[in-house]
């Protein structure tokens, strides 16, 4: 078992996922129906902090829900965390044991507001300083870099969303697709290979997505950091003209999540502009053909997936780019230097 | 005029607003205590997003209230945005001018919801979209880079913090220095002149800092990216920790905001274990000879400066490495690339 194995996992983990809790979810929807919960704050670190990125945008738009990602030194290290009222306080964690998240857990708890832990470690910390517990049901993960534990945390996600959310069935039937299409992805492996080729001296370089694949670039951005020790700046398309911009010039390396949807005209606008002003250097991931041949190297998402979903699918080019990529560098797949499967901070 | 004045200015500046913004800010604190406000919801971009962080860490801190940072997307191409009840919503923006920040504050009061301008253009439609406008006195800002708006939005969300709660007056007090301890900064320009020849052919760094400073990190890291083309990491320390330490290896040069405080001891561990196992370059601001003795180049900040105040001082010397490091590099320190002052994004 290593990295590969456990990102071709993906579509098996998402089915077993969906099997083993979706009854589960309902019942923790049907309870935070009862409450009078007009905000989330969420709490996490690394990959698992993306995964709130994600609920940050789907919960908002799907749910009306406004998410504030939490800053846990204000409970941790400075001890003056903010009031939370009529809040619902969600931790995510892989490993469930850092402290600074169970920090601000357990301190929603003294301060009465119900707390949900979506985690691949049902007796951990984490989950013991929680009211209800989302096992995301990955499985062992032993590589550092978490790639299976990603995708389904943001299948958790999407569960909740939809359990408190889906009168007609049409969402969960959509859900229900994403296995295939993570299948669809894994099968470009040899040729995502090739393509990594042309990396092997990249040291530097941005990740753009928007919206829900705003989670994307930062993911991406953070396996090629941990992996390929790339400096990988993500940003979102709006964010990014608002100064980092001026770092690019030709042959800049710039990588996109562009999967069609509301925020599909915004990138392809900046990317158009950065090819034609600055000629960087374009890699994209996208189902939309315009955005495709703009590119210097592209990998097709599948056609008919729904923007909601992307981020389940469009990550999963990227993982198997940064993996290859790592390899081409000849640098470690399971152990990247400094860094241990859990991290502890404060 | 240049950025080289405006950053002269910062500590005039300063002065200027309390002296001119004082009274309106207290009237406005008056009001929000009227108000059942359980969150702050907080908008903004760039330079003025960084000065939302800060509010972010005050206004629980000091405050007891928890801020999100809008996605202002939800607003404006998805048009789905959550419900805000009992919610400030806050708008921040040097010219008041990006769409996206406006559509936020629009469909704010659509929904009846109390919302706040901080701004340097008083008449603008940012201002238009709000009940209640702090104009941050800054002058006009010509250089593409923000500097003396950036500490004067960090002023005025410091002086409303102050309006809602500072009983003894002592708060009050401490802001009043600042403008000295910034006048302190501004005297060490030649050293860090001299200092900013070293990083000449610097391509890439980390910037990092926590807590109060995850705003210098971001800012000086913004400034890097905007005036020297460098593709600057910003991170806390407890974010670097889960992955991009990775990047690291003997030489990479690592910035970081240090000051005294509550997240001192956590920056310092990670500081020294980089500077021991990798051999990291470091150049720190700090106000601590132990952080100041680790690093290869240091700045020393005042000693006797609070914590909460000191990302409206700290940022200052990394404002002047930049305009000298820009210049060291024979960049336009006016005029970066791909830039126009005012960035209007949807």
């Amino acid at each position: 078992m290593g990295l590969r194995d456990e990102i071709f996992e993906q579509p098996d983990v998402l089915r077993r996922l969906i099997d083993e809790q979706w009854l589960a979810i309902q019942g923790i929807a049907r309870e935070l129906r009862s409450r009078n919960i007009n905000y989330v704050f969420l709490t996490a670190r690394g990959t698992s902090d993306h995964a709130g990125l994600y609920a940050k945008y789907l919960w908002a738009t799907h749910n009306g829900l406004p998410v504030a990602l939490a800053a846990p030194s204000l409970f941790s290290l400075y001890q003056r965390p903010p009031r939370l009222v009529n809040t619902l306080v969600v931790g995510i964690s892989q490993s469930g044991q850092s402290p600074d998240i169970v920090s601000v857990m357990a301190e929603a708890r003294r301060q009465g507001a119900p707390t949900l832990a979506i985690t691949n470690a049902p007796d951990s910390p984490l989950s013991e300083a929680s009211d209800w517990v989302i096992d995301v049901s990955a499985g062992p993960e032993l590589a550092v870099a978490a790639t299976k534990s990603y995708t389904a945390e943001l299948a958790a996600i999407a569960l909740l969303s939809i359990a408190m959310d889906d009168e007609s069935g049409e969402r969960f039937a959509a859900l229900e697709l994403v296995s295939d299409y993570m299948s669809q992805m894994l099968a470009l492996d040899a040729e995502i290979a090739q393509i990594s080729e042309r990396y092997r001296y990249m040291s530097q370089c941005v990740v753009l997505g928007r919206g829900y694949n705003y989670a994307t670039a930062y993911e991406w951005a953070l396996k090629l950091k941990e992996l390929t020790y790339t400096v990988a700046a993500p940003y979102s398309s709006a964010d990014f003209q608002h100064g980092p911009v001026a770092m690019v010039s030709q042959g800049f390396p710039v990588l996109a999540a562009v999967p069609q949807g509301a925020v599909y005209k915004d990138l392809y606008r900046l990317l158009s502009r950065l090819k034609r002003e600055q000629e960087v250097e374009l890699l994209v991931l996208s189902n939309v053909t315009e955005a495709l041949d703009l590119a210097d190297r592209a990998v097709a998402l599948p056609m008919d997936m729904p923007e909601w979903l992307s981020p389940l699918v469009s990550i999963v080019p990227g993982q198997l780019f940064c993996y290859h990529l790592t390899r081409a560098k000849g640098l470690s797949t399971e152990s990247p230097r400094m860094l241990s499967k859990v991290t502890k901070t404060e």
